[in-house]
């Protein structure tokens, strides 16, 4: 008995993305694939990628009968006007991949696996994080936990890959403008902050810190490094410890004491964290693929978790390395 | 029961590939992974995106008995000594990702699936195509056995990634070279020229034609991109038809009636093709991942030929598609 | 004294690289730049990277007083209607980058200096060449005038930069889909073949060959790199000579005797050619810069040869190299 | 009369990049260009982009007669022994582009212009800036001459291209490793901070601030990004003129008041600022090429100055924009 899905949103970026690892889920089945511009044409006409995968054609229509779950893959603030015209069974499991929900409004847990493991196990209704808020989130939820910033400012660092942009045109996704180029944008205003305050918050009833996040346009195509630091006098072979035991029932979030690069992790759902104390700071180090541990590989990770599977399955993907 | 499996030479980028879909493979067990630059190291210390994977340590000694499978991934010229200095059951079936036997010489096979299918399956040394070869011939094999060239000249251009180079360093796989450059090498003269000549004639006994074939070094680490044509007065549905036909029990090989580009195929064992008739030319694109179904890739699929495993197995490959 | 010149339709990309040459041009003063979109805007507002370098504002208005040479970089089409509506002096030189006076109509002379140096010396309108075409050009003109192709079909391919596609937003300049990609476009037909086959026309009276060119989307954002070969029996050295005494009075058009790569080219008015005999073909290498010797370089390059001033003069251009 | 020059170490990046410049420097005659490794060859055989421009030929001899300035471009470490094996004339200028002499010892003066400029103007020795050195103190030496950061530590990222890694090959320099990907190396240790934080202590006797700065290996061969905060109460207005004020007699330092991104300076000998307040912090965006402002063209400057040229002289670069 497979799962029964659909994915709602399924021509963008992120939809498309999870329409790759569905179709080779050996427990899901997608009973159809929606979008308002895609309709009556073949998924791969969408996806070419897909060529020779399957005969899905997306549809305009939203059916809400006899499935087991679904995703949501709208853009921000259109799922939850979504949710109130077209009403699913309350069995059925809602994964959304937008910001609607993250502040858990509605029922909605969010869906950080290595922190809301068992919440999201018996859930209906999960909220897929951020990607910049997953590696971030990854990068420093065993230090805060711990209380380890204690008060201190925490500064981060982020580079994102052209595709956490989307799917539609813009000057800073021009070919011409990107390559070879570097920027910032919505400097200490990302909007991922909110989540992880929220999340960190739930770590650390305390948490009140300053989080000092420089965002970067990176010019590759998929991928996010993050870079984290605060002032720290302590051990680092203890700051393993910790964060090797936090993550110890984390199937996809691996502390490497080895140092790492950003494409170890890109095409994986993998998150890899590296550790060092360096100039009287712990820094952290954290690499994701954004649209995979920071969007649709996630998705399906908590779809796993939802209905108790284990969490790898569908999601043993082979990085590109190289 | 699983096969059980060595690799030989599994540090470098063929080898590495190998492990990547080995270690997924549900019907396979690696029993050891040789190398003679990093005996002694774990598997992800050479290939560090494989952390949490395995705890496969490389070693330098070879060992012979009780495999069911090898896969060389020697440098080319390596593997005739090797196998004369190494001798391997002749249960094993060999699968030699080097020039060395492309010749089918020794009892040898040629790899190529979509030609070679039967004598693969009923072989127990498979020779795996180099990765503009099987490009090259993919594009053009449907014609060529039709005699739709007949003696004209074929015009052959392609486009390879980085990783066709190797690991080793070079001039021309510098990244302040490479980035943003394009070049020509090995004009008219490309050492895959011999294996596609060979399965040409094994395809169309009086097989004769001139290939002019110009290989470029892309500024991408993954991908080759063919474009094959020739004289053509005939009928685009009719080829379209005759390539349908031809591959209809490919699975990897996709002919697309829609426009084509390289991503596509990257990071999956698909080829797709693309046709086009045009100023009186019979024009064919192929586009595949050099390592995968120009290498690694399709040396499991070889082994899933040779031991009666649907050709699929461990190679349902996720598209990075952008 | 200076000559002063405007630029119409400033904005754009030859527009924007045609004010970088001109502000360091010690001959040309710029008596205004237009553009419909940026009216009333500073020039570094369109080009950032002319900050600190020019307190030129855009305007939406043409005048066509005083004025010794006009630059029009209007979208292709779009020329011929403005100078029906804008009339300028018959002693202002005109110098036309769009496609619309390329077959020489209306009094315009095609401006490949390495070909038409004398008639652009004498003539008060000239139509500047293709960014395409200027690279097949130069790679064969020497052939063609010599007759060395025969009545042998000529085999093109030519790689672009995303720069090529020009300002606008489109799919196929999407950073996402881009990188890491190839594809090709316009096979067989594209537009420039028509100004090639009438310069090759006039180099050689009877030339009626088939020209079979293959252009394709480079994932860089400048450069073109062109190969071109047909059948050929004579000698390399030859060749040289023919190439080397035809460019012997081109101060832009380089003949290497040593393998090239096209970044030599990128960011200079250069033409670096390199011969090959091999196959029974002659095989021509060639590389430029689409935006410089395939736009807005030869277009200065024809600005100097109306004037009469030294070819090289606000030319002298670094190379990236790397 | 024009300043007779040698480069030492002419085959490398830098040198070669020095050797673009001058040969297009109006006031510029080359001597000779030394090498150990391209001893007899010509210039375009190790610069090949440099083809047609000059006919000089590399000498392993080192002339120590009738120059008026030498451009040392050795490895790091070797121009001291150099000079004590090698003894110019007490009235030529020596520019070292190494990091032997930033100390300022030997009676070296550090060649930063924007704030050495009279001792500079009146050296005979001039120690060149390191790269990100340049933009770090670019982005800084305003606020630090007016104490703006009171006893906060900054907090610096810089991204740098491949070039900055120079010539020879290496892991992290190879293509297939760098495209799509970032790390960070030499973690708050790199060797830059000497001379960055003996320049602030120039400006501001009482510097001591703790200067966190994370460099990262970006996917582009060209360029440097710094981006730099502090605490600050005060008003982004008046840093803006601060900023003007230091910079006014600064020809190639530039503040620009709209979001910058790192393109706009490649190619070019500018340096680009950008400045914001946010969340209770001073932060500010430099933009450089690594290989001019940040080494060749920064030694063509020191050299116009102490010449007593415009600083502009042979540095009126086209960027590359897109």
């Amino acid at each position: 008995m497979k799962i029964k899905t659909a994915v709602i949103g399924a021509a963008g970026y992120t939809g498309g993305e999870l329409l790759r690892l569905l179709l080779h889920h050996p427990q899901v089945e997608i009973k159809y694939i929606h979008s308002n511009s895609q309709n009556g044409k073949k998924i791969d006409e969408a996806h070419p990628d897909l060529i020779g995968e399957s005969e899905l054609v997306f549809t305009d229509q939203v059916y809400t009968e006899d499935l087991d779950a679904v995703f949501l893959c709208l853009p921000h603030g259109k799922t939850k006007p979504f949710l109130e015209s077209h009403r699913f069974s309350d069995d059925t499991v809602l994964i959304d991949l937008s910001t609607d929900f993250r502040n858990e409004s509605n029922g909605f847990v969010y869906g950080l696996p290595e922190v809301n493991k068992s919440k999201i196990g018996h859930s209906k209704k999960i909220a897929n994080p951020g990607c910049f808020a997953t590696g971030i989130q990854l990068a420093l939820a065993p230090a805060i936990a711990s209380g380890l910033p204690a008060n201190n400012p925490i500064h981060i660092t982020g580079i994102t890959g052209s595709t956490g942009a989307g799917k539609q045109l813009s000057e800073t996704t021009h070919f011409s403008n990107r390559t070879g180029n570097v920027s910032v944008y919505k400097l200490f205003t990302h909007q991922h902050l909110k989540e992880i305050r929220q999340t960190f918050g739930q770590l650390e009833e305390e948490f009140s810190n300053e989080l000092l996040f420089v965002p970067y346009r990176g010019n590759f195509s998929r991928g996010i490094w993050i870079t984290a630091y605060f002032p720290f006098t302590g051990d680092l072979a203890d700051v393993y410890k910790l964060y090797e035991d936090f993550y110890a029932e984390a199937p996809f979030t691996h502390v490497s004491r080895r140092d790492i690069d950003m494409k170890q992790a890109v095409n994986t759902n993998k998150c890899i964290i590296h550790l060092k104390v360096e100039a009287g700071q712990l820094i952290v180090y954290a690499a994701i693929d954004n649209l995979l541990k920071g969007a649709s590989g996630q998705a399906v990770q908590n779809l796993n978790l939802a209905f108790g599977l284990e969490e790898h399955t569908g999601l043993a993907l082979k990085s590109i390395a190289f």
